[in-house]
């Protein structure tokens, strides 16, 4: 196990605080069948997609109900035991891995859509709601919800995360799209951030305070979001570019004539050999941005003839595009596989995900030295970029059971991040700081910021039990 | 003076908290002739456009930089003074008004436009630069910055506030549309939140905390700011309604259809009587919706032939348009002024100005209620709305000699603020709390919620001297 090394690097602070009998005790009484202390559970909830494997949560409580939540919190609270909330476990920085102990909160049971408000583009869910399970949902009022961060993640987790993906070029991420929240803070009482109005000046932002929080400073029970009209048309395509700084470039050109594109992703030429593989399709294996026009038919129409001309200027060939929902589908199904075309292109690796955001004006300098770093390093990678946004994500494919391919894994990603940062970008665009970007956090804001940071969590949780060990060191 | 009293009403605690004479001659020999205590300067910065007057600040510091700001705040931290933040003084709700004492910290003379990053669709200011002189200075690059609260806020003022206006509909308001800023805190300390890069998931996302903290949290000394392409087509429509509420359904529908709308404002036909006569215009003296179309000529054109079919189903008139840019400015001009329009329509008076915002859902209801308790009350008022939000204001005209106006105007605003929040709204889409709101806030997000702000506030401001008695008390 190289884990716990690597993170007793990250994380010298890391300890295990004891969960007393008299607790597990506590919570049996209260939860009985909801709480499993079954060995092969705990582990389940004790580890994310990322590279790490740590100790386990003591116990998982299956919350059913805010109530359940708020009860399970306060439990935790009068002795001083780590809660870390679950959704479905697709995060990827370590978030959900139980470093000091304590006990998991599994809300995926919580899965009811509370409201559905057509009228005024509304939702609200319980954490546990998946994003799919949201659009499923809402499709009969011909309503969407755009916030696409590839895995089926839990609308909890992604407003713990701050989550984005592919559709936020033009919808926006979590911090745009949550408009209230239901929070159980970290003394068990139970609060309510926003209300249903599209704005407010009303006092500090708690909600945004708790978007991107990571379970620190309380467990999410509800969730109202933005719900958007299904466009009437929907156009996807791709273009194969001669070159990643082509495809950059395009981009670059999209985003500054303000055409309100509803995606485009890069995927580079390996990235997409490996997809074809797993995916069995036929995509030209050549840099390709993979893109998608919401509006009217009319609309629809104009932005892709004015992307089309774009991409030409830059050496893109003809659009091949994916009109049917079916072919849709299928093209964003495969770029949402990436992730695992590429796992599985290395046979029993895992990937070391980098996670960058810059200015776009800096993209075309961020990617290309970096791509110049990872090819010079020998690993295989899969390189994907929503990049309108300018955030890509690196995947370094690494045997975990080889130190010396981490370290060149963990080597290019600090190169990344310092170049990202020099460039007036962030060391995260959508995962978060978890376990894993701590040091780079500190980096990037300033010792300043992180102790404000510091002081609020001080703040609202004395005690240090919402998923301590995260975000920074207290 | 009735305003004293009605402050004290509002804010029991009110006290003056001595200014040492040391500290004054600490400013002086650091400031010189930047520091003023001459009566009519101190006056002008111990109010905004509120009806409240109250003791002015002691002082007044001239900052013409963030060092400038950042002893000044250490120098009044080392006494426990209260530092207020001072723009343009163009809040509503009593923001700058120094109820505890203390000092007022002047940023209008840190106007620079710090960087423009046109390929990023970004721009640096510093605080004191207003809305109009970033429009001014990023037109030559195609580019505009949409937020307009009206009056030729400060940026720094405006991200204090979380303002908005009415671009809002479409562009999003202060919350969506900062993407860094520079903040020194209550102990003199500079820290920098977020980064140029358009999303990011690193840690606590601290610029929407400052966002709307009205001062309380710190003073913003740079803003960084998204910008937007000039659309390359411009269309203003005016549409009269036989009915608020037909016009309300109007903006309801276009809302859930989707519909890309720049601009959707309603004025009472009461309130376009004024208009009329304030800005010697011959707009037709009923109700009306007042939109902007924003895209390519092709859209725009869309856009607008949408809406009209909506509108006639409601009994909208034919559109009117402004197209040229100066009768686009004429027509926005006149509506901005609707507020010293109905001020002129009774000498001598001033506006209490309600804030209410609703989901779009429930706006009829609760301003067709609202606006027959106004008729009833017999107090003279304007009505304009930011109806694509939820969002509106009435301005109930009273003589401030006549105690029993103000009681009036309160009750109103009291009703209306009761219902919009039953209606799962807001007290404060865009002014933001102040003086006035405190009661609506607890009100509205009930105390764990205001508790929890307290602690924050408590936190980072242990001596609560940054802008204290706003928002809630300590």
């Amino acid at each position: 196990m190289n884990a716990p090394t690597a993170l007793a690097h990250l994380n010298p602070e890391i300890h295990q605080r004891e969960v007393p009998a008299t607790l597990l005790d506590g919570l049996r009484q209260r939860f009985g069948a909801q709480l499993s202390t079954a060995q092969a559970v705990r582990e389940q909830h004790g580890r994310d997609e990322s590279v790490y494997d740590v100790p386990p949560p003591a116990a998982v409580v299956f919350a059913q109900s805010t109530q359940d939540v708020a009860e399970a919190v306060a439990l935790a609270a009068a002795h001083k035991v780590p809660v870390i909330p679950f959704g479905v476990g697709s995060s990827l920085e370590g978030h959900l891995l139980a470093v000091q102990g304590g006990i998991s909160i599994d809300v995926s049971r919580m899965n009811a859509v509370l409201s559905i408000n057509a009228e005024d583009l509304t939702v609200t869910v319980q954490p546990g709601v998946t994003r799919k399970a949201v659009n499923e949902a809402v499709k009969s009022e011909g309503l969407f919800f755009p916030i696409d961060p590839g895995a089926d993640a839990s609308i909890g987790g992604m407003a713990a995360t701050r989550a984005s993906g592919t559709n936020a070029v033009r919808y926006g991420t979590m911090r745009e799209n949550v408009l209230a929240l239901e929070v159980v803070t970290a003394s068990g009482e139970v609060i309510r951030t926003g209300t249903r109005a599209r704005k407010s000046s009303a006092g500090y932002d708690l909600t945004r305070l708790m978007v991107g929080s990571e379970g620190t400073l309380g467990v999410i029970t509800e969730v109202t979001l933005k719900l958007y009209p299904l466009p009437e048309a929907i156009s996807a395509a791709t273009c194969s570019f001669p070159s990643i700084e082509a495809a950059v470039r395009t981009t670059i050109q999209i985003i500054q004539m303000g055409i309100p594109i509803a995606r485009c992703e890069l995927i580079d030429a390996g990235t997409v050999r490996m997809v074809n593989t797993h995916s069995k399709l036929g995509l030209r294996e050549e840099h390709m941005l993979l893109m998608e026009f919401h509006g009217s038919p009319a609309s629809v129409k104009e932005q892709a003839e004015t992307v089309q001309e774009i991409a030409s200027e830059f050496g893109g060939n003809a659009f091949e595009w994916a009109t049917t929902p079916e072919e849709r589908t299928r093209l964003w199904t495969a770029r949402h596989n990436a992730y695992f075309a590429a796992i599985q292109s290395k046979p029993g690796c895992r990937a070391v995900s980098t996670d960058t955001c810059v200015p776009i004006s800096r993209l075309a300098d961020c990617l290309l030295d970096s791509v110049a770093e990872a090819d010079a390093s020998g690993l295989p990678y899969f390189l994907v970029g929503h990049v309108g946004d300018g955030n890509f994500h690196f995947g370094y494919l690494i045997d975990t059971a080889k130190p010396e391919e981490r370290h060149v894994a963990e080597t290019l990603n600090n190169q990344l991040v310092a170049r990202a940062l020099s460039l007036e970008g962030t060391c995260t665009g959508e995962h978060g700081v978890g376990l894993h970007k701590m040091d780079f956090l500190l980096a990037e804001a300033g010792s300043g910021a992180v102790d404000m940071m510091r002081t609020i969590k001080r703040a609202l949780d004395p005690d240090n039990i919402m998923n301590p060990g995260k975000i920074f060191t207290i």
